[in-house]
């Protein structure tokens, strides 16, 4: 494809893990765990994404402390800024890069969020954006009212009415509603309001909503579900998908492709939905050092987080097993309510060959890591992105503050010098970063 | 009382209008409407009254457009930007002011509220402060699943219930959980977490937070609620109440001395709870040039708007009267289910004379405000302080942002030269500022 018919490559900056995307990465050599609740340490990273024309940062999200488990508490870091208060704060501290939070469409009220991302449009002229997520684990139902999660089907009609919801409220005032006329004493055109009105199947909202239309129209939608249902959800609503992607070239096609043909399916064009997959890049002088950098991570992971982790991703209790021995499972992915993309990626290593749980969670753990040269990084984001198996990517790192600063100073470079990437953001707004149009609104002529 | 032994004068900036405390105010001189979605306008606000030494910036919110009546959307505004959002933005903007936003219990999750405000508390250094509300009109409640407002004692109850839920949650974490320590891999000492596990009539929320325990230990908790039921929760569990006064000293005195025992009947300290009236003043060079503000205020408001204004209050449809005909209502305020502190002052006017609709409105706007020049207004300041018939005030604006402006530049030297008011910030944290003792948490030893 010729390249001014495809928009650049675009990247986010991804968080969740204040440390980096491994549950003991604050153990890190420049880890700064003193300074996880400081505006000043996310200043840092937001800005060094700016500085590196990354399109967005992209704040994950979870609605529980992780205690299931003995050593969640222990080892584990549970605490982090609540994302739209943080985001909020580095709108003031940034000027182009867009505001990415997670919102979990299961607990919580589509009025509160519309509004929430509507002012935080406004406050940054044009530069939010919404990861729409479902919440997947009992922990999180039972901090909202719940005993147990709500099943996997219920989540995801849940989800489609809340984004319907949302976006209508977004229209709520055309964008000439206000007429600010001190003369007459007329401050809006009541023409052009519009009451939503919405009674479905899990919200009532009578609407309109009380903050004028986002300067994006809607901000920008993401969307991270990636079982059957994420991804129906996503060809019908999403304007970009957070993805796992498969390791190899052509999995990793067929994914970006199956995608596009969600969009296009539901009535929309391939350009309407940019695929971003996850990479994890571990950066190395060499690929010996990038190697070592890997052993050190894994070393910081004592035995019994990692069994406990493999334990929470398969719902299931192994923290007393031996993690030597074999593993064998009873998969039952139909019956299956937290997340169910990992679970059934594990069940399909299983059927490839035998594990010892120790090879198991290591295997997992290497599997999340991209590991190389900034050259051959830069070699494979680009190959990727010329082979139409990513529109970008939404980068997390291994360890922080270290793993965005080499990524900034070592791989956008030769991104930019092998002509992929843009030195420059392409406008103010993120939509205009991703080359994503702005919509007309649901009451447009 | 000597002045060693009570707190100075406190301020808080109020906002609920972006032009000034009026619906029409937008129309005033120098009114900017245009600007009421910028953060630059609302910096100029929260910078000005840092620079007048107040203690707080005070948000004041509702969780709806007034569309009841057509004059409504004509003539009001009824956009602005989500309070959480825009102070989280102002934190990075200013470095003493308290943060105060207005939630209301009646349609939030607790896990919410709580992890918001301790963000914002952490991303402030100490500065986050919650005006608790309960929601008051059928119109929130059909942007939140229902058909109509829950009633008044159930509110009420609902907001006790929350407030025990979220300054639980606050208390999840001792403040010396952290360990960080990376030789051991210990991130947290798992025995100083707790385990809320609340089952109440209104939430069940297990917890833990996944936030540190906020800086100033609990944010400031204002309450605003005048009924009876309101002013128990505030004897209970408000550090500070915003009320509305009497204008007669003694009345004024009797209120500030029943707020105290409310305090002192609930086993707490009468310096626990600060009482700060609304103040409106409307500042003029002379009391003619005060005289001739206000009626400019009064005369930018439509009768429309005005009818429409008294129709919401009463919760009655007057939008059709003739302005000068006769008032005659049959008030039950045992039934009436929206703010009932309002209603019951009307009234009580009634009861004292005849008025006509036209009469009864304009009465009403200008009692809301205090005319005088700055000698007057910071005399009587003074004497409010003086004769314990206040701690402070929430001061709002007739028009901004000049009304903001002038109270900083001529009645804030006014009270530093009366000795009443601080010229510097006592503390970096709002409950330094207000004097207010950080609470030890529910599991402290």
């Amino acid at each position: 494809m010729a390249f001014e018919q495809r928009q650049p490559l675009a990247l986010g900056a991804g968080l969740f893990y204040p440390g980096g995307e491994h549950v003991t990465a604050w153990r890190s050599a420049d880890a700064v765990p003193e300074q996880y609740l400081d505006l000043d340490y996310y200043a840092h990273f937001a800005q060094t994404a700016e500085a590196g024309t990354f399109a967005t940062v992209f704040i994950a999200d979870e609605l529980y402390v992780w205690d299931r488990f003995a050593s969640g508490i222990s080892h584990g870091v549970n605490v982090r800024p609540e994302p739209f208060t943080l985001l909020s704060a580095l709108s003031q501290l940034t000027s182009k890069i867009g505001l990415a939070a997670t919102i979990s469409s299961t607990y919580n009220e589509p009025y509160h969020v519309a509004r929430k991302l509507a002012s935080l449009d406004h406050l940054s002229h044009g530069r939010a954006a919404w990861n729409l997520v479902t919440s997947a684990s009992d922990e999180e139902a039972r901090n909202f009212g719940r005993d147990s999660n709500l099943d996997h089907a219920v989540r995801y009609r849940r989800a489609e009415e809340f984004v319907d919801v949302v976006t209508g409220l977004w229209d709520s005032w055309d964008g000439d509603a206000f007429l600010y006329n001190r003369a007459s004493g007329l401050f809006a055109d009541r023409t052009k309001l519009h009451v939503l009105d919405h009674h479905g199947e899990f919200h009532s909202v009578r609407g309109p909503l009380n903050v004028p239309r986002p300067p994006q129209g809607h901000p920008v939608l993401f969307q991270a579900g990636a079982s059957e249902a994420g991804r129906a959800l996503a060809g019908r609503t999403a304007e970009a998908v957070f993805t796992i992607s498969p390791n190899d070239l052509t999995g990793a096609q067929q994914l970006y492709s199956e995608y596009k043909a969600r969009a296009t399916g539901a009535g929309r064009s391939a350009d309407d939905l940019r695929v971003l997959p996850a990479l994890l890049p571990i950066i190395g002088r060499t690929e010996e050092d990038a190697e070592e950098r890997f052993r050190e991570i894994a070393r910081l992971t004592p035995d019994q987080v990692s069994l406990d982790l493999l334990s929470h991703h398969l719902d299931a209790d192994l923290s007393d097993r031996d993690p030597d021995e074999k593993f064998v499972f009873d998969f039952d992915p139909e019956n299956f309510n937290q997340v169910r993309s990992v679970y059934s990626s594990i069940a399909a290593m299983l059927e490839q060959r035998d594990y010892t749980l120790r090879e198991l969670y290591n295997t997992l753990l290497r599997q999340r890591f991209r590991l190389g040269t900034p050259d051959s990084h830069a070699a494979w984001i680009a190959d990727r992105y010329e082979q139409h198996a990513a529109d970008g990517f939404i980068v997390m790192f291994s360890t922080l503050p270290d793993g965005l600063d080499d990524f900034v100073e070592h791989i956008v470079p030769r991104l930019i010098d092998r002509g992929v990437y843009r030195a420059e953001y392409a406008g103010d707004t993120l939509r205009e970063n991703l080359g994503l149009e702005r919509p007309a609104g649901r009451y447009a002529a």
